[in-house]
């Protein structure tokens, strides 16, 4: 009998589970919103993945539903779990990572470090907030939000105004969520991999680099990290997983501050930027990995294969040249480095790529990955 | 623009070109001989290989022809050159891995060691041939033999009996081969990869163990193998590559004899199971390098990524059970090991996949390895 894994959503997440999946033999097929998209090999439906009817048609012939996003509502993730079909993450758990108040909220029950928050309604209590946390601070849009969209640093309330004023019309209400700007040295990512039955992974925790908001680099593992950061960072990982019943790849961003604290910045259900140098770096990548968990099949070894890996993302692509002249390039230049494209067309700020190179010496390796990438963009 | 392969032949070896596509961004098409084959995701016709007019359709919108194996006759290659069509391996390299004898002609030119042979079209031919060699040889059909099929070891002429009637009633005549049983230590096998506008690159010699006349072991690079023994295993290799004209990946399965020299026993222009170990043992698998070479890019790094990596084959798939629930049981006991499966109906002795373990230490490395593709067969 063939597994079969049916992945809502079309993007380069769905695409990189394509490999993994023809190795293992799971039969992957992807619900994609449009035709053409990064994981259109493996597309058996384009449908509107906010459409219950389209997503129960989809999951009828498969034996586990999962997700290339944490988009899709509720209320259709609710039919789909009625009508008995696997789903992983389930609703339950994507709840923590559609809504970040809800998410917010969750972890102070656990107990997790993060930073101060609150929920905000009006431009009163943001200012309430502000003038307690040194006059500045991080407001987001509790939903819908990522790569830095949705995310706002204000030094006055009414820099939230417009914020304020879709509110207002949207029929659930609610608030908006305020951080404290936390003092941080830098961002790291733990992730753990937990199947239903209950077994997690758990990998090195990775340092991340952000620029503009958005994922640069990654470097496996983080460097100068000793023991009691890496058992830190790996307890809030299972800790999350176990406590907020994630199944398949969980990714957690973290703060690490000043005064070397770790807080939990952002979740998310799913395989995650932060950990695509586990492709060519880890015994186990995180898109067979996800494949395993959501299957409840055994886990694999996500240990790293060589001491250091460095991944860099391909942003935008080429300014003159079609994105396979300049992996021409890139590929003679840098034999070792292992360059993954996403089958998108390059504009401004998009990831359309990755590169990631490992070995032995953390500067080497990441001067090398550097150096492929920036072949695609001069 | 994307680049598009087209491979002739829908088996194993195409279906392991799908992963390596997927990230390089190629647009990979499969020509299959049914529905269901192994590469079926990639399968963009069904149809017969040997027919012109099916194979010239199929290649109309693709970069590059190449090859899941190598029995596509050559007047469906001439068809394709004559339309304009690039084809790697070329018709020319093709004739070479279609026909020892003509194979043994070649290599005798080019000052390759080999076994002593012959052409031999009469019993009284072969009896003189066993009478020179000790009584005993090993004759082969020149087209068509694979995995031990069509050769067999004889200790008189009238066991090719059989053989040499069917020559008779072949309207293309010719000769069986016939070559000296050659007293080795070890098989051994050296990839080289070849791009048709000339750069190589080079694999580590392997030990391939075979067991009735299929490969079930690999071990890679090739144990207690010195400095000399990697550079003219190497040597012969390139040399073979570039007096062929070989375009792709070339496999040359070597003897080492007793008396410690290399001789070949037989090549295959395309994937070879003896290169499997290099989708999680190299920085570049032969899959990734095959189509990196059939398409003129810059050929990617085959260095080990391990000192030691183990490939067993697995060979008729389980004998109750499913595949997936054998799988299950593999993952759970050797979550360090990469299985990857064909998806194909296990029969005895067929080959159904195929596991790795990479590490430190042979001896544990190979004992891994052999425990989780033993999961599959009690």
């Amino acid at each position: 009998m063939v597994l079969r894994v049916g992945v809502v959503g079309g993007g380069q997440l769905a695409r990189m589970m394509i490999a993994p999946a023809v190795e293992l033999g799971v039969d992957l097929r992807v619900l994609a919103e449009e035709e053409a998209m990064a994981a259109s090999l493996a597309a058996s439906a384009v449908g509107d993945y906010r459409d219950a009817d389209t997503v129960l048609a989809f999951a009828r012939d498969v034996d586990v539903v999962t997700f290339d996003h944490e988009h899709v509502p509720q209320d259709v993730l609710a039919a789909l779990v009625q009508a008995g079909i696997a789903v992983h993450p389930g609703p339950g758990a994507l709840r923590f990572a559609q809504d970040k108040l809800v998410m917010r909220a969750r972890l102070a029950e656990l107990g997790m470090p993060q930073p101060d928050w609150a929920a905000v309604s009006t431009t009163v209590e943001l200012q309430e907030f502000l003038d307690e946390h040194g006059g500045r601070a991080v407001v987001k849009t509790p939903r819908g939000g990522y790569d830095g969209k949705g995310v706002r640093v204000v030094s006055a309330a009414s820099e939230a105004d417009d914020w304020f004023a879709a509110l207002a019309e949207d029929a659930r209400g609610g608030a908006l969520l305020v951080e404290e700007l936390v003092d941080f040295s830098r961002e790291l990512a733990q992730q753990v991999a937990r199947r239903p039955s209950g077994e997690v992974a758990v990998y090195p925790v990775v340092e991340t680099v952000q620029r503009d908001g958005v994922c640069a680099e990654v470097l496996a593992p983080a460097p100068h990290a000793g023991d009691r950061l890496r058992e830190v960072a790996a307890g809030i990982g299972v800790a999350i997983a176990e406590g907020l019943e994630v199944t398949g790849m969980l990714a957690v961003e973290l703060f690490e501050t000043t005064d070397e604290r770790l807080l939990v910045n952002e979740l998310a259900m799913r395989p995650h930027n932060s950990g695509h140098w586990s492709q060519d770096g880890s015994v186990t990548s995180q898109f067979e990995q996800h494949l395993r968990a959501v299957l409840d099949l055994p886990l694999g070894d996500p240990a790293p294969r060589a001491p250091w890996s460095v991944m860099i993302n391909i942003l935008g692509g080429p300014a003159r040249g079609g994105l396979d002249e300049r992996f021409a390039a890139a590929m003679a230049e840098h034999p070792d480095a292992k360059v993954h494209t996403y089958g998108k067309t390059p504009r401004p700020g998009r990831k359309v790529g990755h590169v990631t190179v490992s070995g032995e010496d953390l500067d080497d390796v990441a001067y090398r990955a550097r150096a492929a990438a920036s072949s695609f963009l001069d």
